[in-house]
């Protein structure tokens, strides 16, 4: 007799089958006694439909309106699947974010919420309704509709899941949990049974775009257990959870290998060694509207020191742009570019008690004769960056070489 | 500078181009100076999309969700015409059904308007905005949306005319106004330049489908000036309004002829002519879900009477069959039905003054050889049921009888 908050997503609702399959499935969870809350996204394809038919008007239309429009999409869902639970003899009440009410700052199209009123759920579990709510979208203080940027049903069903203290908040998907690594990469990724908030923030924000990033801060933060799961297949998924200290001794070194292809490298060489010169290189670059990822810069022999930074690799020729009259100005000697880069991450919270993790990194790297052109490092993760050829290459070494491998499927006796 | 309530109807707004000509429309409006509150229908072919989605998972889904999930379609033409008159430099705002607040009761599918909050308009329209209103919905006092049946979107444009107190509620169409009678049938109908409210609910109910019923009944409750206008073409359409005393000497008698092909006659004849069998007939007639138009019941001669009525030619042979027992139980002689019948009726406040109009009709149908079976007669309305064959000849030869018809377009000297 639990409380699970459960969000499903645009492929999970994609049709009327697929929302009579959501309902086969919460109707499955009643049947167990548990209080749900379900969280829902649009149909796919029909927020892009709606932005379509928007910027045949303008291309950046008003952003209140937007909101007001794209919000429709949600709302047809938490109608439809509200009516499948109905027909099942499950009573079922449908709420928009403004009748929740999730009230929201008036960020139209990237809203945050501010606070949740939870009466109304509260008095529907009480009676033994589903609440089936509107992902994505919320109000402000004076009643206007709000969204909160894409993926934002993520966040929705962990602030609700917070709101409710519910026993876990469960993101249904297409893919069956946190893998290990891509496993249209590594054949032999494992569906990982736990990992941690940490641990999959640099996961997703390395490229593993199972759950939008601000959700996993938002249930980081409030400590709400969060379940990825398949739609389509069952299986226990992954749990993402606090890293409990008592529980390192078991935690393996590295959780995950994660790895991003579109990355680019800017280098603004020989430049003087002086307080204030990165931030005289990065500021333009930003204000450009260029996202810098990694950002190295090593101690010098003589005055002169090599700035070197990556971003997308769309952005590299605008960086190297900006950068031409900074150049001149700093003296630097000169501005390297390189595109044909890509960046391998290993992620694990067991690294921070364990020395060496770093050396058994470059010596795997190393005897598979890949060079590595930049490293960075924080608590529970060292990226480097690679010539981008040798990218699947590393990530299958690192996998491997940290124990990652999964057992192959058709035992063999050992040796 | 008046205060305008324009309503556009789901063709007005059936595609971005036409969204755009809506725009176009209000912001010319705008430059003459008036202020306007907009209310719109759904794209055409929406509201049934999403009803067909509901379909698929139950015939008649539950009425709430039914609601929230039909409402949409209002939400999303709301947005896009906002976006398009903030392109044109106007500023607008959208709202909702529940963001005005139309306060309705809680008979969802089929509403009622309550009250309506007049505040935010008001503010709006002080700021110099154009307040656009999604038309066809409210929320009930516990903030659930309703919606308030097929064709609400013009009461809501009524309503909120009547809680403004604007000068004029103009329903924009794709119709340029009300006819003398139906262009197909007689090809010198004339559109009205004006027709009272209750002609308009004469007419309206006898299948000149230009305005829903209710919205009229609407207006003339709270006497607001309602204008009939094409979406497509420029012209003043038909201005409804009430009835002034003083101008009946000027009014023709005779405003438009009305016809209703959907008619079927039943006769249940020879029964005892005592109080109350009227009643046994219809109750289980109007208990069947059997809606029933003209009654006439004749004097007798003898002990015994005949009761003829007339249903939808679709609900001929159920209302037969309903009858079967109860004519048995009274000693009815037989139970006869034709569905070969049709209905033809003038309408006209002009005739409550005029003696001899019957005398007029019923000569003017003789004189064509057309017998008439049935006759029902309300202070504004003549009815007569006639058979089928000879509709479109009857409400020709009345249109000219009652001095409707149009000046031909090439004019002849006359003699």
């Amino acid at each position: 007799m639990s409380l699970f908050v459960q969000k499903y997503g645009g492929t999970s609702v994609g049709s009327i089958e697929r929302i009579e399959g959501v309902a086969d499935r919460v109707a499955s969870f009643r049947a167990q006694g548990h209080d749900l809350v379900v969280v829902l996204s649009a149909m796919s394809g029909e927020t892009n439909r709606l932005i379509g038919l928007a910027q045949q008007i303008q291309e950046t239309p008003d952003p209140r309106e937007m909101d007001v429009l794209v919000s429709t999409g949600e709302q047809v869902t938490i109608a439809l699947l509200s009516m499948a639970l109905k027909k099942r003899g499950i009573d079922a009440r449908s709420y928009t974010g403004g009748q929740v009410r999730i009230l929201t700052d008036n960020s139209h199209t990237k809203a945050r919420i501010q606070a949740i009123d939870d009466a109304n759920m509260r008095a529907d579990l009480a009676a033994g309704r589903v609440v089936v709510v509107a992902g994505f979208q919320g109000v402000d203080e004076h009643g206007n509709i709000t969204t909160l940027g894409r993926g934002g049903s993520d966040t929705t069903g962990v602030a609700l899941a917070a709101a409710l203290k519910a026993d876990e908040c469960q993101i249904y998907t297409d893919v069956d949990g946190v893998y290990t690594t891509d496993p249209r990469v590594v054949e032999r990724a494992r569906r990982l049974d736990k990992i941690t908030f940490e641990e999959m923030l640099e996961m997703a924000s390395l490229g593993s775009k199972v759950l939008q990033i601000r959700s996993v801060e938002f249930a980081g933060k409030y400590n709400v257990p969060l379940r990825v799961l398949s739609s389509f297949k069952e299986g226990q998924g992954t749990l993402i959870t606090l890293d409990e200290e008592n529980n390192t001794m078991e935690q393996p070194i590295v959780s995950g290998i994660a790895f991003n292809r579109d990355e680019a490298k800017v280098t603004v060489a020989g430049i003087p060694d002086t307080p204030g010169v990165a931030a005289k290189i990065l500021a333009p670059v930003g204000a450009a509207n260029i996202e810098v990822d990694v950002i190295v810069q090593n101690v010098s022999a003589d005055n002169t020191t090599d700035l070197t930074f990556t971003v997308n690799k769309g952005d590299m020729k605008k960086a190297v742009g900006v950068l031409e009259s900074v150049g001149k100005d700093l003296g630097a000697r000169e501005i390297r570019s390189d595109d044909k880069v890509a960046k391998v991450s290993i992620v694990g919270v067991g690294m921070r008690s364990h020395a060496g993790v770093a050396s058994r990194m470059f010596t795997a790297l190393a005897a598979d004769g890949i060079n590595i052109q930049m490293i960075t490092t924080s608590e529970i993760k060292i990226s480097v960056i690679i010539e981008e050829r040798f990218l699947e290459l590393a990530v299958r070494t690192l996998h491997t070489a940290f124990g990652l491998d999964a057992e192959p499927t058709e035992s063999h006796t050992k040796g």
